[in-house]
């Protein structure tokens, strides 16, 4: 495995290995890494010949209120476990690289980035597909790697790719939970014990909503007003947004129909925890 | 020479030239060619194996008021100019391929985009960045071709290339003008016989300002009046800007110093017409 920091060397890379027939699999990621990131991964090493990962904590994704400069990092760690995981690449670029002074273009995404987090949080999805855009014209992969935790974040990505008829594939892979049902994240490592044991009604909540569209419940406001209910008996947690939107263009339904998803977001104290599901209802 | 319509195939294309190594330079236009275009596929000849040109006249880089509709289109005449010199590809996509119902997403470029002609045509660069990043996709090609009349255009399009690290170069050619100096250019097409007399006189500006430069001028504001004082003497010709730049990020100069940039646009009747000269101060 090796560490390549500079955009240059890394290109290097990729050009020696398309001479050479090789196809490339990339798993972008902030770092910290859990085992939802190495799912990806793994995926990554089923379909192609190299498989590269990049940490990089994209500065312009995060709000001036939020939280960039205390995200958790631990780069040894996450190279111990990619090497573990078979990862042939890490790309660990500073921001000065990959932000040089005079910065000015963006890729925007309508529509869908104004809506559920992009709603809570202003100009977050701007700075996904600007990082985005750049590690696909760095990487040049065949396939590139998302999970379904970011739900919101894949859908735009599938999107941007579609549009902008970037050539490269998107997969997105499924979610993977704690013993509890917590939806692994980063962030989760800044929950205190009880926050930590009160933030399982993200994934209690989605179960049930999962159940009542089972059991023929298709209005949206039952569902929310339902799972609402279920979260405010934790007094800890603050609701930030509960929808039902379409898996199509993330529009909110009032009845649900065919592919929904079913994604909220919540406080627990500092911190701000997504997860969702996708039910056919 | 062929002729291909669909994205699949011209990826198809690329593809196969890519693997037996050859290399794919690309001039984007919009149709309706003269000289000037025909000089950077003259260009892309001498550097790649195999050159694309795509004629595509996009929508979305008109304002609603502008002439999407009626600018000036003749696909047997380019067809016929293009085998002529050589090209090997002409991508010539429709709308509805390129924009597909639905479309969202776009490349934008701050500050760059909203002087000079970004000033006149809100919007405009917007349009120009998305489609170029939609063809640089495409046809992927090692470098691309932009010639030196558009060059807020070719100066954005480098930045952008530079921002979101797109893998290939971007090569800007001089200006070719009419023997008379009239920069070449598809909108000439509209000019009525007076109003193509008129017309030096963009040409006529901007020697006179390279003259004053020459003579030792360094005040903007002395050569922008001065050539506005001669142009002025067409009384058909309307001034739309004349502007002194950078020419590393556009800026307007008070004091002229190192490369510069003249540039101006006006309208004749219903044709707007842009010219500049590149000098050193």
């Amino acid at each position: 495995m090796r560490i390549i920091r500079s955009i240059k060397k890394l290109r290097q890379f990729v050009k020696n290995a398309k001479r050479k027939g090789k196809t490339i699999g990339f798993v972008p990621t902030m770092g910290y890494l859990h085992e939802g990131h190495l799912s990806l991964l793994r995926e990554a090493k089923k379909d192609c010949d190299i498989c590269v990962v990049s940490i990089f904590v994209n500065p312009i994704q995060f709000g001036p209120k939020e939280d960039f400069s205390r995200y958790p990092r631990d780069i040894k760690r996450d190279k111990f476990l990619l090497k573990s995981a078979g990862a042939d690449i890490i790309f660990y670029p500073s921001i000065k690289i990959m932000y040089p002074p005079g910065f000015l273009t963006f890729v925007v995404i309508e529509r869908l980035s104004d809506v559920l987090c992009g709603n809570s949080r202003p100009g977050h999805f701007k700075g996904v597909t600007t990082v985005v855009t750049k590690l696909f014209n760095i990487v040049q992969a065949d396939i590139a790697y998302f999970g379904q935790k970011d739900i919101q974040q894949s859908i735009i990505i599938q999107k941007m790719v579609e549009d902008l008829n970037m050539p490269l594939k998107i997969k997105l892979m499924p979610i993977v939970r704690e013993i509890d049902g917590l939806a692994m994240s980063s962030r989760n490592v800044y929950l205190f014990p009880q926050q930590r044991s009160d933030a399982v009604i993200l994934w209690q909540a989605l179960k049930k909503a999962k159940q009542m569209i089972n059991m023929g419940e298709r209005s949206s406001q039952a569902i929310i007003s339902s799972i609402k209910k279920l979260i405010c008996t934790k007094k800890r947690v603050r609701i930030d947004y509960i929808d039902c939107v379409s898996i199509d263009n993330l529009t909110s339904l009032r009845k649900l129909k065919g592919r929904v998803i079913i994604a909220l977001a919540v406080w627990i104290g500092k911190v701000r925890l997504i997860d969702n599901i996708i039910v056919r209802a």
